[in-house]
């Protein structure tokens, strides 16, 4: 038994670098490298989370041309990992998607640079997927981060991810493929 | 004290998806990624391992726009990111730079989908590079992965990444942050 996890990429209410509150473009490659890292780690489905129909339609088109065209027969394994992805136009959206398929309300669990409360190990959620039943979000935010407010919505908020040293601004692709193998990914250290 | 760690991203020679080798084309998001990733877990060079000058050349303009020119001054953290940013034409290059700046041959360890004789653990290669001296240099395949008669001539290969189903799809900047992060990362299962 284990709970079933999502995960979105927030572009909606996000800091830019100057601390203003701004709507983030989509990426080619946030669609592609989350994509492929989810359906890697068995995620549900990976929201696109934005509310512009100019943004969304262009990711639309991306997504239709593995899904469907040209794409699909070149290589049907992007055209597997592209099958999770599901966009909408913000989170409470993503959340009532979740509760609609799994009849309950998900936790939401995302990660910031800072520490909160509400900050907690990446064993206890480890520890609550393993062993629960509730769905999980997992939400990440582009840019500079997820605005404030909305951010003291969610339940819970995973530590930093330390490197050895004091540089610290992974690429968001880059937070996802470590905090799902952390989450996720086999006991390798018990091996 | 802990060994050195280098990183190199290889383009040649590799295999495309009908098993033919060939040589692979850089791309600007391997470099931006794959450098951000590396800077966070203190690599101390990042190898961009390629034998045609028309393809360095195009990454050496990108590489010097956020060294010296506006990128600089836009995003500090990406110069900084970019400082450990190294092109040579081939592995034996990159191989006797560490040489020649350490003193000592590297031991290189490299990763792959399928096993091998030299298939070791994270657990193992985590402990050598905590406890030793020798430089490592971790070498990571684009395209369908390293030519085999290249990969015999490794010290180490690391097992496979396994997510919980049989969907083994990562993109190679995934590959780069899971596996930096179990080799360098901290202790977070034992917290």
């Amino acid at each position: 038994m284990s709970a079933p996890v999502y995960l979105g990429l927030v572009h909606y209410p996000i800091y830019n670098k100057n601390d203003e509150v701004i709507t983030t473009a989509i990426t080619n490659f946030d669609i592609h490298d989350i994509a492929r890292t989810s359906r890697t780690y068995d995620i549900k489905q990976y929201f696109i989370i934005h509310p512009l129909e100019t943004q969304t339609g262009l990711a639309r088109d991306i997504i239709n041309y593995w899904q469907e065209g040209y794409g699909s027969e070149y290589n049907p394994d992007r055209k597997e990992a592209f099958s999770i992805l599901n966009i909408v136009p913000d989170i409470e959206k993503a959340v009532n998607h979740i509760k609609s398929v799994e009849g309950e309300y998900p936790v939401i669990v995302t990660t910031d640079a800072r520490k909160f409360a509400n900050t907690v190990s990446y064993a206890k959620i480890r520890e609550d997927i393993a062993t629960g039943n509730t769905p999980c979000l997992l939400l990440f935010g582009t840019g500079w981060g997820i605005e404030k407010s909305v951010m003291g919505k969610f339940d819970y908020i995973l530590e930093p991810i330390y490197g050895p040293c004091d540089y610290n601004h992974l690429p968001v692709r880059a937070a996802v493929a470590i905090i799902l193998d952390r989450l996720l990914g086999e006991a390798w250290w018990a091996k």
